[in-house]
């Protein structure tokens, strides 16, 4: 079976290769990528905060090796497939950080049994004796981090009391290792007004520092507390509660991330690295060109994809289907040809890059090199 | 690297081995499958309609096996690598339904020229050139058919005339065969009102017959004349021009499809086949419980996914994030349990397949296989 990467491996190396692609096809520039991987790191530095990134946004061993040679304490990772497949290339410091159906126990027992460096949250007393039984059975001492909730309402105990129970129980059982506490506060990621985040973030911030109260009036201080992502790490920074930082989407940005706001009005110390590469396949019509990239090529969740190059400016990119795209432009369509190559910004990160089999990265106009999604998939 | 399918494939054959699966998974009612495919198959040899199914609904040699076992004539592919994926499986009678940007053309030429069979279609003359020079290239005889816009606005020649010059100029070629017309009527697929749908079938089928006319008369009469999908199938078969059907979603339904009405008001020859399973992964709210499927595992340009198993009556599903969803009931926590397997009905089929690496085929309550999507992914 012939995958894209055969296809457009030959062309790495060569001058102007990135416009050489067979599309779709994910576009990652290396440059970027490594300036925002610094810039991240650089603040991390000076403030002396921990960076766990997050893993499920890039899905890539390659990128998680550059985050660690960078500084990076660990990798977090959101499923089973994840936490296997760095595991396997080597990553360690790997923290599931949601919590798992119990069935899958005494695979993350096993794996750690492995070899694996992998820890695990819980928010509740089932799933403390789903992992106690596993790591038991397997031998092991795994480590488990109680998992909060301050707000985001998803996962993680509804209280300071249900928390202090589970530090408890894990605490008290031999075969696991209470690590501390997660705090991800996911629904404040997106706020785009940086005041309004500031005093959401304020208020839910005293929250995590009551329960973290609580644990420390119970004798079980948490080593760790756990958290953050790329729209808030700022100002967690500031507050200073959390210690050990999730950030993922700074590493790509994409067109939802580019309307928040980080530090003073506007500043944005990020910058887009992730694009889609799409061609033009029809020019038959006045005002739009149709492409080869539809709802197959990107994340559809968010808004539409923002074109950054190839097509006329002002220019908007709008589905037409599985596999075709449309852009649509004021004028004849004498703008585009046949074959023209076009590159959007990614609606959002995350869902998009799982879309793909393979970064291709590209340093200017120069396809540098094929990773792997390695970690794409479910489960 | 691990995948999910090693660490379900130990279940396969094993009592009630559909309800131990890691999650979220997808998984196919082998016996629905069948079913819809032996409806299909039957009520074209009623109409003597020949069938050139999808691919781009499956990605599947598996299911491509099946629906040429029940008599289709060959299958459609949306992609070069969908065609690269089932030739490597010996599928014969390929035919790409979407215009390729120009500089596949040589890919598509070496395919035929090691042995695969593979037709393309065109609808600008830049393309026709393409394909011609890669086929000369190649020493091989490419066989071509003019893709007509009758109605959908995406790809297709914009009129008659133009449909006439490209069958000419395929005609005239030395290394291209003109083997027909496709007249894909996408827009009319998902229109829910029978009455409403025949109306429209109507008048874009006399745009489709007026070309097929003037390729007659300009002693270009199509072969073949392709086209139809599962929302219009029978209405096309009873309006007569279109001869073979390139029918996908048939196989699985989806949310979309469930609310298209199909012959006689609410008549439906084919069932949902292809869901979703999902875990509960956290049960610490009143009103809802967290699942361990979001925006990662369904295709989100649809509507929601639709509860089928393993929920109270009544309860519905939103998405909360890249990988979780919630399950919305009324009443108490107690409820749901951890652990708990839920399956949806896809919203969208063919991007939803596309999320995923393997089919988890089930007969009732056991799996029986594992199906991988080969021709999952991009180019």
């Amino acid at each position: 079976m012939l995958a894209a990467t055969a296809l457009n491996s030959q062309l790495i190396g060569q001058v102007n290769s990135r416009w050489k692609l067979l599309t779709p096809a994910l576009v990652l520039d290396f440059d970027a990528l490594e300036r925002n991987i610094a810039t991240m790191a650089s603040w991390a530095m000076d403030g002396q905060h921990n960076l766990r990134p997050h893993g499920k946004s890039h899905k890539s061993p390659h990128i998680a090796k550059l985050q660690s040679q960078a500084g990076a304490v660990g990798l977090c990772c959101a499923s089973l497939r994840e936490a296997e497949v760095m595991a396997a290339e080597g990553i360690e410091g790997l923290l599931i950080t949601t919590p798992l159906a119990p069935d899958k126990a005494p695979l993350i027992a096993n794996l750690v049994h492995a070899g694996a460096d992998i820890s695990v949250v819980v928010d509740h007393v089932d799933l403390v004796a789903a992992y106690g039984a596993a790591a038991e059975q397997a031998g092991v001492v795994l480590s488990v981090f109680v998992d909060l909730d301050v707000g985001l309402g998803r996962t993680g105990t509804p209280s300071a009391r249900v928390a202090v129970e589970l530090a408890g129980l894990i605490n008290g059982h031999p075969a696991l290792q209470y690590a501390g506490v997660q705090g991800y506060m996911g629904h404040l990621q997106h706020v785009d007004d940086h005041a309004q985040r500031r005093e959401r973030l304020g208020r839910d911030s005293r929250d995590l520092q009551n329960i973290v109260d609580a644990l420390v009036k119970a004798n079980l201080p948490p080593d760790i507390i756990t958290g953050g992502g790329t729209g808030t790490h700022r100002l967690d920074g500031e507050y200073g509660t959390i210690g050990e930082f999730q950030v993922g989407s700074y590493l790509f940005l994409d067109v939802q991330y580019l309307t928040v706001q980080q530090g003073k009005l506007g500043e944005q110390p990020y910058e887009p690295s992730l694009f889609i590469q799409t061609s033009v396949v029809n020019i038959n019509h006045s005002d739009y060109a149709v492409t080869d990239a539809g709802l197959k090529s990107f994340a559809t969740d968010g808004p539409p994809p923002l074109i950054v190059q190839g097509a006329p400016k002002g220019a908007t990119y709008r589905y037409m289907g599985d596999e075709h795209g449309a852009i649509g432009f004021k004028g004849s369509n004498d703008i585009m040809a046949l074959g023209d190559k076009v590159e959007c910004l990614v609606p959002h990160c995350d869902p998009n890059v799982n879309l793909f089999d393979y970064y291709h990265v590209v340093r200017g106009d120069t396809l540098v090199d094929i990773w792997p999604v390695a970690a794409r998939g479910n489960s």
